[in-house]
């Protein structure tokens, strides 16, 4: 048992945004709300984005006003734009999340905007923000590669974070968007970023696009991450690889983590349970590999 | 570009043996010659058990006569008994690999012999392997946990990898059976292992019923370790977690150790054109990543 982690969860926001069937919303919340009893550290809502342009989180206000708070859990919600946050700020979130793409190409292609367009972007959302006490938290997507581009490089990688600092952000989401990352990259990359911005709360987002979701989280464990964004089964596709894993899973990570002798705060029991809920919530099977499995101490009966 | 790792290919006898469908020997043998020219150090080709204790590896001998051998490439078998031991050497097997386990109960459910009574009987088969050339590996099933019994000590792993090395054993391989291992304990086990026997050729043989095949690849490659057993697709199910991921999937540990900048001697173009073909080889598809997903590298168009 040495340092606490951090797991921050995603599925109502990042996993529900890429389901086809929309989630209703008393369904939503009392996820929420279940998610909000086992432990996790921070909850990513919901996106105040606009109800056209994603339909299954059209609901945004009705879910963040339906929550029930829990003291201890921060309430993440994502916000792209002046209007999003003003919408944000009135349901008294706790942090708000900035997303950008450290490549331009995956910016325009998701976002419509250069890295330079959300970044000034960034500092009207900020000055809005202003004396509320909202954590501002930016997700670099593409931070390890970009499905267009390539290769980004570090450099790149490192001016942003800075210039994110720069202009106000308080915590920073390294992004695999699309599973590109391998453990040597991963372990660079976080190990410079500890380094050079040693009081910035750094988060690391994997997914499992190419099955090394949780060997990326190891390495940035060994680098000295301590918060990682997860999502409840595995839920949160790649619209880049049909049928490849999204997210990685909740309950898979806590479990490593736990197996390891980490401390995540998280009651697995209570998430897997959560978790179990989750296949008949949303119409599919998930990702997951311990819903399935079981935890490593399942025990078998002896053959006769 | 550090050290060079070993990949062994174990699909055509740990794949296939849990397959319900036979597969047809000339399929057999034209994937493991396919195999033999992707740069995989080493094949497990088959295993010289009864026909009626694994009817799909019935034509354990057929599919050994009938490969190509390729030059720089082992080929291996799995051996049960001396009968098979013998069995085997008529075939001119480069190397043979016995099979016991680090837990009793594991032992009988599995091989019905106690650990005890499996080393009685490798001393018998090594006995007669004497002179022939062969190469001497043992396989510990359960070494990193048992379905049935839970946690495996590590001093009982110690003790029998000094066993097996005291009658004769020359490689030994660390096998995560049930996929219970998780990184911390890999890194503590390998590293163990490599400080006392040093001289000693281990493999590390992991399962991704629980999503931390990869992660505990890597633990284990940090701690030294550079052989590594996989099946092409993640073929191999385990009979204890049913719709659970198998063995780590050869492409997807290829994949992850070569943009790492690892050398796996491995052309992993030439390795997934044959994992493709594994889909209708066997009827259903397999868990492999990469295959879904394309490699890391894979670029799409930009959008409009």
């Amino acid at each position: 048992m040495s340092k606490r982690l951090y797991i921050q969860e995603v599925v109502t926001r990042d996993g529900f945004q890429s389901e086809a069937q929309f989630i209703p919303s008393e369904d939503k919340i009392a996820l929420i709300d279940r998610l909000a009893q086992t432990g996790l550290a921070k909850i990513e809502v919901t996106s105040f984005t606009s109800p056209k342009a994603i339909p299954s989180l059209r609901d945004a206000e009705e879910v963040m006003r339906g929550i029930r708070r829990v003291p201890g859990v921060e309430y993440c919600v994502l916000v792209p734009n002046v209007k999003g946050c003003e919408r944000a700020l009135a349901c008294q979130v706790d942090e708000i999340n900035l997303v950008m793409s450290a490549s331009d190409s995956h910016g325009m292609a998701n976002l419509r905007m250069t890295a330079e367009q959300s970044l000034e972007q960034f500092r009207q959302i900020i000055a809005v923000s202003q004396g509320s006490g909202v954590f501002i938290n930016a997700s670099l997507s593409t931070a390890f590669g970009c499905p267009f581009e390539g290769q980004v490089a570090e450099a790149r990688v490192h001016e942003l974070i800075q210039r994110l600092l720069d202009i106000g952000v308080q915590g920073v989401t390294l992004c695999d968007t699309t599973g590109m990352a391998d453990p040597a990259q991963v372990a660079r990359i976080c190990r410079e970023a500890l380094a050079r911005w040693p009081q910035t709360q750094f988060t690391l987002h994997f997914h499992n696009t190419r099955g090394m979701g949780l060997a990326n989280a190891l390495a940035a464990l060994d680098a000295g991450i301590d918060r990682f964004d997860a999502s409840l089964g595995g839920l949160g596709g790649c619209p880049y690889a049909p049928g490849a894993s999204g997210n990685i899973c909740s309950e898979d990570l806590v479990h490593m983590f736990q197996r390891m002798g980490l401390d995540t705060g998280v009651d697995l029991d209570k998430l897997l349970a959560v978790a179990a809920t989750l296949p008949t919530l949303v119409g599919h099977p998930v990702p997951g590999a311990i819903l399935k499995a079981g935890k490593s101490d399942r025990r078998y009966a002896k053959a006769q």
